[in-house]
């Protein structure tokens, strides 16, 4: 069982493929749902699985801190633990670090924080972070990297990026190869196109089963993202999987791929489920205003998703302003499926070599709005 | 369709029967989940149906104030709303009313309040709390009555039974008959038996579809409870459904089965399963204590309830210490899939006739607990 991806068919840039991993296949473009704590929130497992979704994603710091990689090891690894038999990719903490942890100290060798949950002291480094990865049995492991402040004056962005390689070389150092799991690199260098180029570069030496881009939708916007992603992506080995990291919109995800990216996280949809808002065909429906009180259409009578087909949207109203819990597990479910569908949406696209034509009908679907 | 309770065995004062209405049958004894405000907490209709639950209870006071009873009539009634086409009591919000708003007035006529969750003044009597449940499409009407303080002196019980009575003759004028609908009126009289026989007389000399035991569970203790429910059972009709309002404990169903009550309601399966409790054939099970982190045992591997069999203590352990939303969905889920669970077994004992030792048996596994 070798990991590793392979093309099945293009359009333009935009690629459709299959990723094979130890845990079970998935084909690209994917979207990861994130299950944070060893949970996707306001889902069972089952549920996450019935929206088609293949491969999640954990992530490093939150279950170091809780229930601990030990503990998630002892446990029987973190596909046992959750009831996902399927491959799961985690990230390797650094960003989180920066964006939740407490007190940071950050040396050449690693970093050194307080958890957020009860201030405990910890350190992550790149050989840690790799361990921690392997304890919780990723199938896909991620390198341990800076996340570079944005916005950041260039010199600072080329001090972080450099480090981020040099732990590069010490994450893939670290990772302990098995048979259908692999490891990812990520390409730092903010928005600067010769960074990024070197960042690449520098990772092509040490060489790794996929390639994620990192520090972008940190608050560039989306057309330096889109810009970032037009001089980086071409630089990749056409043999690998591109992963962009923390994206995004469903338009992100649309243009992204358009760009030749396979894979994404995002908690977009997770979140905004638990705060009222359905992602739909026809664009982004905010449940807690007043004019679906008395709506009885459902958010989409066409969709395979219970949550999407089966509730008006008058109840669903009615759940999220009385903050029911089950207006946030209706919700949560009907972004997943929706994100789900626009990715199989996607590689149906590009098998049958239409993929400009579907992107246009799709994003005149959203703007048409759904009133 | 004619609504109607008829009796399919009887073990001892324990019955069987089955429960014939416009939106289903069902079997009694019967437990209801509590779909305060038309969602069972937690949990989608279709789990809430796949723990084998066939009636469950919604509150008129929580649905009044939100969505609205116009609101709901205009979206087609609650069973619509809320994903349930099967059968549903409500209460008349005469308890609610005494346990959340504010600014409580009595009179003769009705009550007069403002609403816990804006202020709003709102009133209820037993013509608009009939009128409300006729709104919402309720199958099973209960009279609109005071929740008698507790303790009280036996002079204000007697003084609340009584106004309750003129209510229950009230609350039947107003009710509109439907094939396969029914009303149920609601015996009063503390734990004073006299007052309960008066209370009998009375609304036996109105005559509803089936009869409700109130104003017990608040406070008087267990024996108590038992005690009046031994004067007040034999003296209800014994062709006519028998419900317990907002009862109980595993302990206190079964007993009060022993006693002849064939229908129940109660939040603690739901609100203990939204803070870390967990009901199970061995007792009760706190997955807040720190000894089961490391448990990879399921709550029960031989419950067909997958909340119940396909996670481990210790995730669920982690879950509950998240605060994580899928902790309180596996919970409630497990927690009602096994009062399901008791009533079916409570209904083979009885066909079997051997209710008495099932009682002690299952009495016996609660008391040696699981660890």
């Amino acid at each position: 069982m070798s990991f590793g991806w392979t093309s099945q068919a293009s359009d333009g840039a935009a690629r459709a493929g299959l990723l094979r991993t130890a845990h079970g296949d998935v084909e690209t473009p994917v979207f990861m749902p994130v299950g944070t704590a060893g949970t996707v929130k306001a889902m069972t497992a089952g549920q996450v699985r019935a929206t088609g979704a293949k491969l999640i994603l954990g992530n490093t710091y939150h279950l170091m801190l809780r229930p601990g990689a030990d503990r998630v090891e002892l446990l029987g690894g973190l596909h046992r633990f959750m009831d996902w038999p399927g491959p799961i990719l985690t990230d390797s903490g650094g960003f989180q670090v920066m964006s939740l942890a407490g007190l940071r100290k950050l040396d050449e060798d690693g970093v050194t924080f307080r958890s957020h949950l009860d201030g405990s002291p910890h350190r992550l480094s790149p050989e840690i972070a790799t361990r921690i990865q392997h304890q919780l049995d990723a199938t896909i492991t991620m390198a341990f990297d800076e996340c570079t402040p944005f916005p950041a004056a260039e010199e600072e962005v080329r001090r972080s990026m450099e480090l981020s390689m040099r732990w590069a070389a010490r994450s893939r150092e670290a990772f302990v190869a098995r048979p259908g799991h692999g490891q990812f690199g990520i390409v730092q260098g903010g928005v600067h196109p010769e960074l990024r180029a070197r960042s690449v570069q520098a990772l092509l030496g040490i060489g790794f089963e996929g390639y994620a881009v990192g520090g972008l939708a940190v608050g560039e916007g989306q057309a330096t993202m889109f810009a970032t992603l037009e001089v980086t992506i071409p630089l990749l080995p056409p043999d690998r999987p591109r992963y962009l990291m923390g994206v995004g919109t469903p338009d992100d995800l649309i243009e992204s791929v358009a760009r030749g990216v396979d894979m994404f996280d995002c908690v977009m949809p997770t979140r905004a489920g638990r705060h009222g808002l359905a992602y739909t065909r026809f664009g982004k429906v905010n449940l807690r205003n007043a004019k679906h009180a008395t709506d009885t259409r459902p958010l989409d009578p066409e969709s395979p998703c219970p949550a999407a087909r089966d509730y008006s949207r008058a109840y669903l109203h009615h759940l999220v302003r009385s903050n029911e819990i089950l207006g946030m597990m209706l919700l949560t479910w009907n972004n997943l499926a929706y994100y789900q569908q626009l990715m199989s949406d996607m590689r149906a696209a590009i098998a049958e070599e239409r993929f400009q034509d579907h992107k246009v009908e799709t994003k005149e679907r959203w703007a048409r709005g759904d009133v």
